[in-house]
């Protein structure tokens, strides 16, 4: 059981950025990731579409056998992570509560910012997780729509992009907040912009750095976790499915996982499963 | 059973950092405190005594009715959480994970630096944990029992200190760690002087902190976190029990925990379980 791989899913390449971190601090672990990117963005669908997704992408991870299950895609924690976890027999982890209960760790003047996109924001989750713990926090939320195309259109390094970010975050500045979540999975790609914008005195919180570190207490909480040795044994492996177009899939997962090489594999919709089809040039 | 107290277990004050976490980052919870100050320290006793003792402070708590045990001590973690977490049907937690899993996510650069008493630095625990995550990490560990008599003998704010402190980290200074693990529970009370004494590029990992968070990540999981709302039906208690000499317990607690007021009770090792015998005065 141990050896199997930990599945994360997600609208499209977000949670990458979670399974980077996952790369990073578990590098004994395997991994097996699902983007949906055919179907992306899942903010703006109706919540029991959205929960249909989920459940296609954990049945076919299922199918493949995993020992636990991310849901690495905050629309998709929000609609569906509560029956995800109930109906699994292995372990279910969100994107949402990780990152709200490090921002009541990080925080001293108990006023917390949360910058996401505008269904997240709306939802009110982040909120509602925060004021659950602790009730005498204020929290400031922002929906931040632009970041997303600016991570997608690949325009981080631009000129522009830095007045752009100094300008939306000024608000959190001006509130006086000491942590802030990047509670959008596209955010950490900009984060030294972010940082730049809002001065080092605001603590930024990834999500995704957080997600791991649970991932990470369960797994040992379970007896799940593989050791270095292990990791000898049977080294651990990286196999990445995407409803969307794999090369330019792999071309993205490449950049922000820093690998050389990746194995995508093409996946398509055939009335409410996914089969898998192809896959990519290595 | 949401509404049981966490159970924390020490051998006498230096849990009550654990504790402080506790109030701030779950104020809607309950907590219950033994700590065994008559038999402290546990660093120069034999395992299978530890051991013992453990599962004394453990019945008595279960007797009380807890949700989730917390082992508040590096010697305790050690020595019987394994075997305690095996036996209870209740979540049981230790300090060394937590901490462990904190370095590995905030180091940059893979160079951990761990502080503690000598008999958990020579147990070499936080070293192993760290490299069966991650194994090209360069730890370097040192015992600091000094540090703990400062703290018992509240010589932290004395004008030699600060000097002591500096001459004591010097080397994690110079060997370049950007991650600090305060692997002893009295740490944190002199968290300043560390500080101080390593500049800012260092982060201090504080078990304490990091173990309130795992906590909340499995009370979370489990279904057994209380929120604001439970809290104003059933207003959350804090309740001491110590074999020490209860006034003093008190002071320290008061002090430690920032409380105007605080109730200890006394207890006694009778043949192999512990009882209650008094009160002290509010």
């Amino acid at each position: 059981m141990k050896n199997l791989p930990i599945g994360f899913i997600d609208s499209g390449f977000g949670g990458l950025t979670v399974a980077r971190q996952s790369l990073r601090q578990l590098p004994n672990e395997s991994i097996i990731y699902f983007g949906d990117s055919a179907r992306v963005p899942y903010g703006p669908r109706p919540l029991e579409e959205v929960k249909e997704y989920i459940w296609q992408m954990t049945n076919f991870l299922l199918a493949k056998g995993i020992k636990m299950l991310v849901i690495a895609c905050n629309t998709g924690t929000a609609a569906a992570l509560k029956e995800v976890r109930e109906a699994l027999s292995i372990p279910v982890i969100g994107v949402i509560h990780p990152g709200s209960r490090a921002a009541i760790k990080q925080t001293h003047n108990r006023r917390i910012g949360v910058i996401a996109t505008e269904g997240t924001i709306k939802s009110q989750v982040y909120k509602q997780a925060l004021l659950e713990k602790v009730e005498n926090l204020t929290v400031y939320s922002m929906a931040c729509p632009e970041f997303v195309t600016i991570v997608e259109e690949n325009r981080v390094g631009d000129f522009e992009t830095q007045g752009i970010v100094n300008e939306r975050l000024k608000p959190f500045v001006d509130n006086g907040v000491d942590a802030l979540i990047l509670g959008c999975t596209h955010f950490p790609i900009m984060r030294g912009a972010i940082q730049e914008a809002v001065g080092e005195s605001i603590q930024l919180i990834d999500s995704g750095v957080e997600t791991i570190n649970e991932v990470s207490t369960l797994l040992d909480y379970f007896g799940l976790s593989r050791t270095a040795n292990d990791a000898k044994q049977f080294p651990s492996t990286q196999v990445f499915y995407t409803t969307g177009e794999v090369n330019h899939f792999a071309k993205v997962a490449k950049n922000w996982l820093h690998k050389e090489t990746i194995e995508v594999i093409q996946c398509e919709v055939k009335g409410n499963v996914l089969i898998e089809t192809n896959h990519s040039e290595p």
